[in-house]
């Protein structure tokens, strides 16, 4: 039987997409999906599948670590690079999946660490912006 | 009384540098303090201090976050940056801190997405040699 | 006989200055020269000689690599870097020297290896609106 | 007596906290306190700590290197990572410490060698901001 | 029938994987495997597979852009981001598609541009070992 | 008559080549010409004279900022980027022209605030190997 955790060899491109677009619905919560992956799937479709099928439906399908850790863990590797879009999308995954506002900010924290002050000051912003938005979604 | 997660203002510096100097102990387990610490202390006074009064005997000091999670999390900044000592120095904290092998090999695996493959694959070469250099130690 | 590939000890920095002029000229086609071009040279006269002397008037100036090569190679290099503004100008340059649109797109493909996911996606946003913008001035 | 220069073990945080905002008051003249400090203030108090007491409090108040000195030098490196907002931010501190708008413009330059001309270009914005906006405050 | 350039649904992972290899063998001609590459796939077999089956064996299966254009490209953003060792990699599947040092030089030359002199001094050290190591295989 | 300042459009590249070799001397003081500016020539002669012409015989020849000043700015640039071997070079460059050690280690401290403590760290360490072998020199 197959393990998410081991490259099944037999798998189909198609069958990697669909767990990749299960996988956002789960993390997203009933969140809208965003925008910018519907116009990627128009112009961009390689990358759209790539993203669906590899960077979500492989990589994040993998359960060795839980999925909290892992977007928290890609929210301190955005935060080093200053991406806040990013940081936003990959900090409500992880808040959907039950991490909390202040396990997030100590990623703020940690980011003056690896990245220094103005990426974690980018961070903090990037946090604010989204805990305002979900605030006034509920 | 005061919580590590709440900045003491009336705490001394001297206090901050003790505490980082026992948090290193305590993520080294019996290893011996890595030498460039060391070189820092003598030629490079104010950021030895900043690196364990404030890095270490502020940030580390925090508990939100578990010591294995934000370990993690800052290997996988690391990793998209490309810094390979750095990787090896809190992987081993990590795993001191019961993070298991594979799920560092999961945050390699992660790092295609922020970081691309080359940083991915320099990530897996500081695991490899990290992992090896426990191995003869035990 | 001068080649444009050898360095010419008695060429004079007015003669570099007016071959990027002319060099940019044929590269944007019929397009508006960028406006932030106008900004610098008069408030950094400096960037702005260094920009057409040195950068187009002497690097564009080769004709070792052909002008579509060069810019589709450039437009890596800025996507890795997450430099929208600066993809745009470049892929213009490309499509007025020959490259196609999807040529442009599997640069934004293989910038997932040396940049990771989100450089990727930056990218497309860059072309996305690039390529409206063109087809607009049509 | 203790030195600005040497690490005083038996400071409080407090002191060192205080010791930035004075810091900062001195440096932005007569200007507004930028607000995203107050929302850090806020929101993120661990990291308004480590940015008062430590960046601030700690290393803007050593003296081995003036004060002009060490803004521009900050400016340089802010400039190489593309970080405009904080170019504008210690390129005000500068020029309130007496350096002149023509010796930043000297980073642009010089910011094509370490980053590069996109790097460059971008910094030559950020000052074209800041210039104006202090022209308008006149 | 499928193209190369249009993602296919039921395509398997090992069909994709043996693509990867195939191409990896065209593109290192009689050259060794590297090493690296065997240590990734007995110790972090989902990245070797991620590299095989994803990034060699999707994106470089592709045809819009050809073999040597694309390879120039990935040389440019190894180089803007300091890879030396990507660099070489690259630079002689570029030079097997038919590229000659002169080109890649060019590359090196241009890095200037998007990522300033160190960058392209690294670039140029890089080729150096490159076509030395090649020169004496011959 | 011309200045330092102004772009001299009637300047020859012999000319500007000339000026970036005398200026690498003044800087260097009696410190042997590094081997890597050599190789550069001889085989990336575009890279040669756009070092020599441009980096250094443009920028390094203004006047607005003081030699001392250009070159501590520099080394805080390539502390961010973590580019050891340019920082060993120019913080050499700092020291001939009147810059102390005592300053140079202030620019580490600084790092930590653009780029964070690894950055600040490895420029740590190449300052000490600096100052190391010009021990030995005397």
């Amino acid at each position: 039987m197959s393990s998410p955790n081991t490259v099944n060899p037999d798998e189909t491109t198609a069958e990697r997409y669909q767990r990749g677009l299960q996988i956002v619905q789960d993390l997203t919560d009933d969140e809208p999906r965003p925008a910018s992956l519907d116009a990627l799937e128009r112009d961009f479709p390689f990358l759209s599948n790539a993203v669906n099928a590899y960077a979500v439906g492989e990589i994040f399908a993998r359960t060795v670590l839980d999925v909290r850790t892992r977007q928290i863990a890609l929210v301190a590797a955005f935060a080093t690079l200053g991406l806040g879009d990013f940081i936003k999308i990959h900090a409500g995954y992880a808040l959907n999946a039950g991490a909390t506002e202040d396990e997030l900010k100590e990623i703020v924290y940690l980011t003056t660490i690896p990245g220094g002050f103005p990426r974690a000051i980018q961070a903090s912003q990037a946090l604010t912006e989204l805990f305002a938005s979900r605030a006034e979604r509920r």
